[in-house]
């Protein structure tokens, strides 16, 4: 079974956007990624009169069309397919992220707009992982409340630019890396060591 | 695994058409149909800007969307899925009728367009079960040459109505009466009982 990580946030809170990020950063990473967005307005995706539409509408149940670079398929179904029916779909990815699903057991990543609306819509027992937000300086009431790591949205990846270049980093050798940098700026005064951090040395 | 019969024809021959005559007839039979077009010329289904279609341009590979009456995916492949494949994908029906692959090796029924272009792209060597053709009196030659069944190409079902009220047939009436009426009518000077047949009795 592939892991499922779900991204959930209320309407505008930059899913979509958080997780073009996310994708863009995990190909780099070299792990490849399939999504899936829950909807709940009823989709159309086919356009009136092509010939897979004629045949949807002529009553066939599912579609496929088939090309060299790529399939699609659509499907009728009595009832909404579960986010372990519908992984069986897809194969041969590492990771797949899906955009909604807060009701579904998945560990989650809360998009969270705090200009829009400050509340969260998990919590810690809402199986989160992490809250992804708009500022950096987001309330210390409300860290405190979803009782997991704030991230800063822009903070997909750390990154290390040495000469113009870009260093690519393990995650372990990251990981050591920026807990390093935290712990130090937490050292000064006034600062936590959270949020996003830029160091520029000449 | 789901029995597949490919639908094949040149270009503007009719195949999309006679594929929604021949979906609408089987349901009408009680029998659910999957539909599986060939795509040469590299289709485009998701609409730019939509969230999936953003998804696949950050770079998943894979593209769900999900809601309480159907689904779709789009996914990337390397080479081309087989027929096999592509029906692994496929659920519940009875059937999956193909639009093109003419080189595979399924059974297959070819809509033919004489008024275009007069020659059959199969014949029987290439797994052909029948020649759906555009009109009653197709050359004698090409009959013999393909060495199948012709069928006039609006004769999808046979029908009976009584009184102006259809009576639905079960196969096994329709094929006795079919069989019956295409007897007597083949013992007339100059008929030999094939291509479409309509009686009214008042």
């Amino acid at each position: 079974m592939v892991p499922i990580i779900s991204i959930v946030g209320k309407s505008d809170s930059g899913k979509t956007t958080f997780i073009e990020k996310l994708i863009a950063e995990l190909n780099h990473r070299g792990y490849s990624v399939a999504t899936i967005k829950h909807d709940t307005h009823g989709f159309e995706i086919d356009r009136e009169g092509k010939d897979t539409w004629r045949h949807a509408q002529a009553g066939a149940l599912s579609v496929i069309i088939s090309s060299r670079d790529k399939l699609a398929l659509i499907k009728r179904v009595e009832q909404e397919l579960s986010l372990d029916d519908l992984s069986r779909l897809i194969e041969g990815v590492d990771l797949i992220l899906t955009e909604g699903y807060k009701r579904a057991n998945k560990p989650k990543i809360e998009v969270l707009r705090t200009q829009l609306d400050p509340e969260p819509l998990c919590s810690k027992t809402d199986n989160l992982l992490a809250l992804v937000v708009d500022k950096i300086d987001i309330d210390e009431g409300i860290k405190a409340g979803v009782g997991v790591p704030c991230f800063y949205w822009d903070d997909v990846a750390g990154e290390l630019r040495v000469n113009s270049v870009d260093i690519p980093l393990t995650p372990f050798v990251q990981s050591i890396i920026e807990r390093t940098i935290r712990g130090m700026i937490s050292s000064l005064k006034g600062l936590t060591g959270q949020g996003r951090i830029e160091i520029k040395i000449f």
